[in-house]
């Protein structure tokens, strides 16, 4: 499959450069009578918008989606949704210098080898801009779950060696601060980090983790379409994801059977845990606890120090990024994970649909 | 899509039960032309046999694996390849008693949620024997990658809290002792360990590392199906793994940009890195260095210490899973994760032929 | 995609050649929950059954299927359904004088051409006997169909210039006859004309239609996979099928609005229509009507006529094809065309249970 | 899958409604280094642009696209082409009374009783403006073919019972005619013709042939991708074609083996035909020679002419569709045909690069 098209019945396909003239993504499979408006795809773009902390990019970008189809007197209608956002602030002079040589952590090299050339003017395609068509399909995906009665709470959870202090979690907290973190004491101590790091022309990876609370037992395909594959294939897809764990994590390869294993109990007449070390998952399959993922992120490849790489004729040359950048990705990138798992989990349930007889004659049967 | 078909291009369809007649694998979009022998199979599915370790269930299986169709006069034909292993040893009424009730850290509980009911015999379809058919696919893609000149090194990184000793890693030592370590010490420190375990009728957690060597640069697509997406996703979808990491993997969200880009350096002509911190993939698309995976294994669910559970009269209950269980998994899995990676890259490298009009015309120009 | 994969939901994946060990089936996404014989699948086998009719081939094949997983108890899990029939009259000597030269008519070439070489052993792949593992599958689907109160009609409307009767239609009569036409003189009539087909050495085309019965409106998804075109794409993807109709079919293009538009009616408080020039398709979804479509099937192309070709060396060469082949393809394929057509509307059926929101939500909502 | 994307690795996505803001496409999958246009596409937009013959709808839109990415410096980058037209003459008041009945012929009802409610303004999703992204795709993958050596001669076969003349024959007056006739003498007959249907105030059916030079022998996989199958699909999807015959078509059904099968003969030291009664296909793969297909179009189902249906009350009404229609489908859905075929035999030979061993081993080995 080409690469810019996720899903089976809830289907995203994205396009656009950093420096084009538009981003976009059109939304297959969005089920007919949705009440939909811009102002709900507006409200995740925002949560991923350049320009607006101390923290990110000073690019400014209105980010304003236009809906042009699929939606009619107010209610989506079942066929394609096409949204689009216009790029205004396309500096790319600030970008002519990197089409001659390779920036290290950057997919420069990657894209020329597979494409022979690349649209180097911000990165192009591989820029993070990119993610702007995924948070408009997530906002889409979000709000049919919440109509479902699922729910997402999605924060930054560590910031180089800043960890949050999940003693003072407050999910109220998280859309306050720029950083998105869930606790005041640490988005504090993380942005006076922050600032260091900035100051020595450096950059710093961050963690993101995505609970997401009220999905029904049942969802995920067994073998290869498993509920955490799907996720993990989704969220790492995400440019600088570089480790996903589930529940536990990695934790789980150090522990034993007999603290891994969340044991079931009735309560109020139904099944249920009281621990959730598998982050709501078995067999690939939800068991109805919270789904929690935790996704890591590398540190921004761009950075105004002084690098070693090589350039397009072959010599070995030293570069400083110059440019518009974020010091760190995870706090705009915590709205393009949400949309990731939103988008998946949707797709699961309409897949999951079909799974029994019961289900199919009770839906066709009059 | 239904959950038992994986690839675009190279399609695996495994099917098969623990304690049904048989297991098998359809492998669909082989190249015509390649040289296949039982044999290259069954060396595969050697890799993971049941029955022939002190640490894996005495449970006996021959596991030899039936090729019924796609070959004609000892090479594949480019149709599909039928292959088949029947099981031989299924003592179902071992697991009559865990027909009514739920397994801790199984996935009885969310089968019976998703499809009503459940094969409950060894698990059924969420048996570890679900990757017979895997394996087997695996060793055919892997068999072509060869031929390519890219070759696969895989092994268990740590068993608990025993982790491999890095310099004294050895790889001609990892298919000379059953867990499948790749170095002697590490290999004793983990018997010993797994001994005590086994002695507490507990289950222990386990990671497996694979290396992959020789992978051109340029494969993946961007986007959705970047490369380190899709390994995350078929290695995820293997029983118990509850996390994946790309090179660096987690340790990416605590360093800084300084020290996390790979700087290029032209090293024989060549565009080289001296460090591989991305684990060969920088954009979702490979960099020409090895491929860097770890995949962290959950301890075996199935444990003979006393759990709590509840039945499917809705009542809690305490149980001891008896049977016949391995005390861990990497150990077995390693060649599964290898086998995912190769029908995985396999998959990608066949998408990414398209790329460009100089291949195209290349390809189909006289 | 390579090719012997069909469905998104209802996943059907062949295998097998004509002379290998064996041909079959899996089936993934089938409901759970369905009761399943070996039986259910038998009776529609035996319609394509070879060697049973003095006008197909005297090849002997009992075409025994055995069902290897997914069922569980008498009733299907959800998971994969794996199918075999065994060759057991693979009289392969008859075949090897055609490994050097290619048949007219035949995929001899083309598939050379493809592989770089072929299993020439009956047609290997390309062979009719392929269609076993879509007969196979195509039980599955129309038993489950059957339950969601949809029914089909299935017979020979032509052979040669031999065509039914329409006026003398008689169901019951389509099974009574080895050429599945629907009256007994037309029978008759086409039996007496292959008779001299078959002294002449020659073969002789034919048409099948097939009636679906209760499909409920809303079936099919716009513009792509409009259900008319993911029907045409099932049937003309069986061997030597060369042209689709879809309701008044190739008249259309001669006839006028006023006549071709079926115009609606109520009936019982049920919007109906009088005419169904359209075949109960409408803008590529399912009108409530039925759902008509007619194969045109070529003559077999194995005829022991002399005919010009050429051999592998580039010689021009006279053959005459020898074997044991039926003269006529529709009375054989029939089961095949229905069994296409019961998997292409069971799959869209799974895909339009997430065609809206009120649908979506009362499945979910408790 | 949802329905508005086809292809496996040149994928189309389209989008848009009739009198929406905008009607466009996604392109993925385009390999990089193409030189690409606005022009490229505009020249085939224009074939089927409204509004400049005195047998189409009087609608006058431009139909001007815009390239909104996945081209730099003039060349496709490999990424996803965003193409869109906006609608510049959307008179929705004309449409308005359309809202509450349902037009026969038309898709109103199907809609309804699958999505619950429709955008009714112009047929919305159903009409014929959605081909617009599909002939901007096609103009893509057409040029890709050409360059490949592969050409298309695409025109109107019939109109009504007027058929085009063999003998006259003529292919450069094709684009000559507002018909895309290739001969004058029946472009005269059918322009007579016509008026008087229109005159009438009725509409008339119409075939369109597409012969597709240059396709290399190969293309097409067996069984359900079937290079004929996936034409049909393609073909069949677009709105209003009710038949695909493919060579010699419905004329198979009655014709003898030793007429059907197309000899072979040795021609410059090249495998070739005298005859094509194949069309250009065996076994579901190209033969090399031409690739035939013929598309019957049911007549246009707006017609001012008196007709039964019912309205959203449930009544039986009389009514008369208004509005600016074509009395004609096939002159301005030819170079739809034309596309959907290049999309198709475009990415079927993408397929294709992964056949052999032989090939893969060349593309990849340095």
């Amino acid at each position: 499959m080409a690469g810019s098209t996720l899903g089976n019945k809830f289907v995203v396909t994205t396009w656009g450069e950093s420096h084009g003239k538009a981003l976009g993504v059109v939304v297959d499979g969005c089920p007919a009578g949705l009440e939909l408006t811009e102002e709900d795809i507006q409200i995740y773009l925002d949560r991923r918008k350049p320009g607006f902390s101390q923290f990110s990019t000073p690019r400014q970008e209105a980010d304003k989606v236009e809906i042009l189809s699929g939606v009619f007197e107010g209610k989506t209608t079942g066929t394609p949704i096409s949204m689009v956002v216009y790029n205004t602030s396309q500096r790319s002079h600030d970008y002519g210098d990197i089409a001659t040589y390779y920036r290290p952590g950057h997919a420069d090299y990657t894209f020329d080898e597979k494409y022979g050339f690349r649209d180097y003017r911000g990165g192009g395609r591989s820029s993070g801009r990119e993610t702007t068509g995924r948070v408009a399909a997530g906002a889409i995906a979000a709000k049919i779950l919440r109509q479902l009665g699922i729910s997402f709470t999605t924060y930054v959870a560590s910031i180089g060696d800043v960890d949050i202090d999940r003693a003072q979690f407050d999910a109220d907290y998280i859309m306050k601060n720029e950083l998105y973190m869930p606790d005041k004491a640490s988005y504090e101590r993380a942005s006076e980090f922050l600032s260091d790091v900035m100051a020595d022309n450096d950059s710093i990876g961050s963690s993101v983790e995505c609970i997401v609370s009220g999905v029904p037992a049942g969802i995920g395909e067994p073998v290869f379409h498993k509920l955490d594959a799907c996720l993990a294939k989704a969220v790492m897809s995400i440019g600088a994801v570089k480790a996903i764990e589930i529940g536990d994590g990695i934790n789980v390869s150090r522990n034993k059977g007999s603290y891994d294993n969340d044991n079931f109990f009735m309560r109020d007449g139904l099944v249920s845990k009281k621990t959730n070390h598998a982050g709501g998952i078995l067999g690939g399959i939800s068991d109805g606890a919270d789904i929690v993922l935790k996704a890591h992120f590398k540190a921004t490849p761009s950075i105004a120090l002084k690098q070693h790489t090589v350039n397009q004729s072959g010599e070995d040359i030293t570069i400083s990024v110059r440019g518009r950048h974020d010091p760190i990705i995870g706090p705009r990138a915590a709205v393009v994970v949400e949309s990731m798992m939103a988008i998946t989990i949707l797709d699961l349930m309409f897949d999951n649909m079909s799974s029994t007889m019961a289900g199919i004659e009770n839906f066709y049967k009059k």
